[in-house]
């Protein structure tokens, strides 16, 4: 038994081909309901203990519907169409019969082919050279993460006078822990929200939906083991309510294992 | 009764509530089914006449679940969640009892806010200047857009030389047609495969998920009219089987109307 609390956060009981239910964990809490991070790996998590799964993640979306409240939820993940090599999939989080998480994710059978890769490492002091930071966790869930920031930490003044959205930074679970899909899914949404870097004015922000692309399989997540990764992340623009978010993930080794984008919602 | 090839191609007979009808168009063939982007119009469009929708698209997600055979389909839009000032959709679209494509969806009520914009114009030659190009459409859509290339058109030779991945593009519709939802939905799969470009290498390639964020409402894109739009597009890694493409999309006057991403098959 795996007592990782990455772990004990995305279990989910079978109560039926498909059909799960999961509990959300305080040791992820956020501001309101647990981190989204959690959620979407969560998500994943459902379609990945699914019997008839075809190959490996290659795409997720996941749309925030509702903030989940404290407590038990149900998911259930169908597959849409199974093809010779590639599957689609819906998944849904309820509660109370209300969906709070809406998802789609494509599984494929990815071969050996030709590759290149046109975003390399950028090139920053190493997490040794950081050093860990004495940061106050604003939040519980931030605890469960090293994070250590070349460029772009949160602003410890907010007096308005940010400049741009880019953050880079080393991360890795506190403890470390393995490499996988749904751990991946959720180091994608660690990026606190751009808009507090840009203005250095926190405001109310939610993501409200996430898209994930592996670059990876299963096998090179593994021997990334329990190594530092490196994010970068950067909104394009900012508008009436909403921002978007990009962002890239790599091994320490230079390798980019998944691109991200999100959207949210921000206030005022 | 607008007769422009764009609107007849996304026209859809509502059988009820969230129900409709369609058929795929001559006028924007691919080499398989129709351009993706007018398929993907066809579904924001579907939810667009939905008489229960609240505000205007923010996002849009839509996976290619099988290539559309070539005349009559039905679409469902959903409601999957409504909240004070958002509302999450699920679209799917199916021929003969299957699903060919299955997307999700955030409409909003779009306030006035602070906003900033992070990604600019990018300085290039003017769609005057560069004038039309004397190019071959390989396939029936592409005739339905006037584009200039200052960066990144299609390889003339295929000698396997390809350096990067980027496109810039100046895009209208031919014959130009006032801006909005749909249309800028189609423009956003305009660009043809990154991986043709890299290589220069023409190996089968087809956009299997796709996602657009609106960064302008729709006053802002009818202020557009029939103007220019630029598009950027680029790969960030190409690894089995698979490669994402990120693109931007900004008015001629250099807003960023839109950012989109997509993940792509190809083989070998």
């Amino acid at each position: 038994m795996n007592s990782h609390l990455f772990d004990r956060a995305i279990a989910l009981d079978t109560r039926a081909d498909g059909r799960y239910s999961g509990r959300t964990d305080p040791a992820w809490a956020n501001m309101v309901g647990p981190f989204g991070g959690i959620t979407a790996a969560t998500a994943l998590n459902a379609l990945l203990l699914h019997p008839d799964r075809l190959g490996e993640p290659v795409a997720l979306t996941v749309n925030f519907c509702a903030a989940l409240n404290d407590g038990a939820f149900e998911v259930e993940a169908q597959t849409v169409r199974t093809n010779r090599s590639t599957q689609h999939w819906a998944v849904s989080i309820e509660q109370g019969g209300e969906t709070v998480l809406s998802a789609t994710a494509l599984t494929a059978v990815r071969r050996d082919t030709w590759g290149a890769q046109e975003e390399p490492l950028p090139p920053v002091l190493s997490p040794a050279a950081l050093g860990k930071p004495s940061m106050m966790a604003p939040v519980e869930w931030v605890k469960r993460y090293d994070l250590r920031f070349p460029e772009g930490a949160m602003p410890r003044v907010w007096d308005g006078t940010g400049e741009s959205s880019r953050t880079t930074v080393w991360m890795r679970d506190e403890p470390p822990r393995p490499l996988d899909f749904p751990a991946l899914v959720a180091l994608c949404d660690v990026f606190y929200p751009r808009v507090w870097l840009r203005r250095a004015t926190r405001v109310p922000a939610g993501t409200v939906s996430m898209t994930v692309y592996f670059h990876a399989r299963a096998t090179e997540l593994a021997a990334v083991g329990e190594g530092w990764l490196l994010g970068q992340a950067q909104a394009s623009a900012f508008r009436n309510g909403y921002f978007d978010q990009r962002a890239q993930v790599w091994s320490q080794a230079g390798a980019l294992l998944a691109t991200t984008h999100q959207v949210v919602y921000f206030k005022e």
